[in-house]
């Protein structure tokens, strides 16, 4: 019978209710008796109880420590149990810390807690437990049906079941009938690598239309190692009047490296398309291409706390090291 | 025959190759030829050639001017070619700055530059002409064959032709056979009222895992009368360690409203379901609802111009204008 662990973390999923709204309460085994028996010897860890819009990057490093002893334990598979507020941001950050992770890593929860009589709690954790028992080596999603290449998954509702989409890549697998049915392979392509001194000290910016360059240029006063702006469109960004992409030199001039991403949830950026964001590149902006903002915000926290220098946090930032780059790259 | 204005400003529609990269250069004219007769006399205005990322509250209020004075001028409808990248904070914006606005005025623009045999832009102004000669007075976004409320309207793709979506609300038309086909009937509900000055002071901060509180206090420093904060899922944010609930109260304190809306594309917020974001409400943050990102903070801009203090602005900005707050609404 396969061995798998289940790490739990908080999330609706484990919420009760509680005097001022819902709130985490539920611990791993009292979890995975709603899932019922899925053919595996399954133990338990509650790492910590936490709605994940508290999970940080204190937070990440203990789950990939776990995540980390779990392997080196044997188990075949780790589901962890999550909010799902954050589970993007941390499904991406595992990604990089565990990059070649030889075992299933996948983070499931629930819009409603797994009291509740409709809860999708059941299901989900259900198929994730399937799915870890099955799968390929890296980190995944499992949610409303289906499975999510971990840097490629985005919360995009905020109460339907369907809450997660797989932006810019196929999605990796379903379960049916109660066995996990593989729709776009993935496998670890090197060794395992485990990394846990990211840097996360990174500021994201969105700009609107007006957005005064001097929000830009207050993080060079403020303790940021890298910064990602999310632009218009294909990378955009004012430069007249108020002249985003001179604040932004500003930025790199200054030994910050800053990523260029997209507020577009499809598809991906290039800055060198129009005239507008033409000197951006010029200026060493480094393109998000067709990472998610999720992806492309931890992994330059991975890149900060691997590298030495612009030079190297570039290289790190347009190499594809899980899947979280370049299908769609143009 | 309908009387029609074609405002021209720019954007990849009119766009032609420079040295380095796209640059619009057509005006009303020459993309009016591409259009084909649609049974209108048109009248066209060329106002800028303007990438659209560098689309400022300048231009909207040029924008906006130009299309009250077609009211006043007697036309039936207004199309206003314009750059897709910030064209929904544009249609917004105007939204709110012509609110009941008795005539349509429907943005449009392409992926592909008009001169190109492949370009959507023929289409999508030929529908635009085809609906501001038919449809009623409001604001609309035309694309990829919908026609969106331009309160609703997100730009979430950054090459393919159907780049718009319609978020939170139904899709209000489209064009089949030549003919304006309405779906999802939207009217004026009141007087037209322009109103230009708008309070541009807004500033956005979308939340990532980790995000130093001292980027959402250093706001303080600057000047910003009103700030928008992206959080995750229902609204939450980190309320320990880093503590975003205690920075976002001091803003609200020291009389700066805070609009609290989610990173997820779909479906609306609540800050009043979870614990964790439960003290935010309490504390006097606006919650965003089912508006987007683009509303809300063009509604903020419009709400901080019109109304002294933070109970107006508070009034407005959880009064539904045009549209774009609460049929999703909880």
């Amino acid at each position: 019978m396969p061995k798998l662990k289940l790490i739990s973390t908080g999330g609706t999923i484990a919420c009760v209710p509680g005097e001022n709204g819902l709130m985490p309460a539920l611990d791993a085994a009292q979890l995975l008796e709603y899932a019922g028996t899925i053919g595996a010897d399954t133990d338990c860890v509650d790492l910590f109880n936490m709605d994940s819009s508290n999970i940080q990057p204190e937070e990440w490093r203990l789950i990939a420590a776990e995540v980390k002893k779990s392997v080196e334990e044997g188990y075949q598979g780790v589901v962890i149990t999550h909010g799902t507020d954050t589970m993007a941001y941390t499904s991406s950050m595992l990604s990089f810390m565990l990059v070649n992770i030889p075992i299933p890593v996948v983070l499931t929860g629930a819009q409603q807690p797994i009291i509740h009589p409709d809860s999708d709690g059941r299901r989900n954790l259900r198929e994730a437990l399937i799915a870890a028992r099955s799968m390929s080596g890296g980190v995944y999603v499992c949610f409303g049906g289906a499975l999510i290449l971990g840097c490629r998954a985005v919360k995009t509702r905020t109460t339907s079941y369907n809450a997660f989409e797989s932006i810019n890549y196929p999605y990796v697998g379903t379960v049916a009938n109660g066995e996990y049915v593989e729709l776009y392979p993935h496998r670890p392509r090197g060794a395992f690598r485990f990394f846990d001194a990211i840097d996360e000290r990174v500021a994201l910016v969105k700009l609107i239309p007006g957005t005064s360059p001097a929000l830009l240029e207050t993080l060079l006063t403020c303790d940021v190692k890298g910064v990602a702006v999310e632009a218009f469109g294909m990378g955009g960004v004012h430069n007249f009047r108020r002249d985003h992409a001179e604040s932004i030199k500003k930025l790199v001039k200054n030994g910050i490296p800053v990523v260029l991403t997209s507020q577009c949830l499809y598809e991906a950026s290039s800055p060198d398309v129009y005239a507008v964001s033409h000197t951006l590149r010029e200026a060493g902006v480094i393109s998000a291409s067709d990472m998610t903002t999720e992806a492309a915000v931890t992994k330059l926290m991975y890149a900060l706390g691997r590298a030495n220098g612009e030079e190297r946090v570039r290289a790190i930032m347009q190499e594809d090291l899980c899947g979280e780059l370049g299908i769609t790259q143009q």
